[in-house]
């Protein structure tokens, strides 16, 4: 049984950018050796979040306008009051996503479906640096 | 430590569809034999994913309502419009729930409340056959 | 590889009570020895959930109001007609967010951000004891 821990270092612009990071995390996870387990896809940070979606420009576009609906930006936020940042809506965003998710190894491939992607979404206000740490145990 | 990597076969209505998988996922870890660790619990696919609810007429009825409010089918995706097939509301609810789920094992038992049961939500708007991966890790 | 099945009980207000237990989970892991692995958090009830939040008074004040737009406690709930205790939206929300996340440890310490923290969120409509499990599995 082993644990390889990893990351993925990933420039993002920010204002729900959606980016795919399946081949980067498929990657790791060949490299890794493991043949059953999991992998572990998590972001470091509390704008952001990950989940799957199939990564297509439709869906892409109305995952972000459900966002845009169910927690608006511009609604008031007091985080924005306090700190001046105005990315209070960012914040909440990814504390109802959330940071984590676990993926089953299957004899060396990873769970998903055909048209299920690794998405990695940054509801921040400005581009950012990320990091996603990408953790496979197993044997 | 070992692996034990199974799944669960079910058809599904579709259509928000809830579904009980408890007695299912119970029965995969006593068959491993696993004492302490963790099972995963995940949806293969991008219109479908897994909590936990107490699973009883009202609150299923309650739940499926609340994704109606906020994630409603009638609004207009781009996904259906691109593809005509008319479950782009299915893939946003999916992307938003989630499809894993890690329920650790203590002592051959999962940690759930007696008024807490798995579930697997089918988004989707149509009748599906689905897998979920069951993956027991521990010792 | 070890596996440490421990567990966190507290004392919650309800009513979206958010409370901050990354301490204590530190505590747990920095006590288990494990330098590589990963660390669950998983709350057990139906009508409890966890994530991460940057934990400052504003943005607790935010996440509540998040929860009260999104899913309201004055719609009615069928669970309660049926049931008569008044917590359906506790449910509904509990299951929306769901009850486990998965931390990696990277030698010894968790993947978190400086501003993320790991929050228990109770969303039941009277004052309750949780048990949170934090099972820590690696090496």
């Amino acid at each position: 049984m082993t644990v390889e821990s990893r990351s993925i270092r990933l420039n993002t612009q920010g204002h729900c950018d959606i980016v795919d990071i399946t081949s980067e995390v498929a990657k790791q996870v060949a490299d890794s050796g493991v043949k059953e387990g999991a992998v572990t896809v998590f972001v470091t940070g509390s704008t952001a979040g990950v989940t799957t979606i199939e990564y297509e420009p439709g869906l892409v576009a109305d995952l972000k306008e459900m966002w845009d609906r169910v927690v608006p930006e511009k609604v008031p936020y007091r985080h924005d009051r306090a700190w001046g940042d105005g990315n209070g809506y960012a914040h909440v965003r990814a504390a109802l996503l959330g940071p984590s998710l676990v993926i089953p190894l299957l004899n060396k491939r990873m769970a998903l479906g055909t048209w299920q992607q690794i998405v990695l979404l940054d509801f921040d206000n400005r581009a950012r640096s990320r990091e996603v740490v990408v953790q496979i145990m197993g044997e």
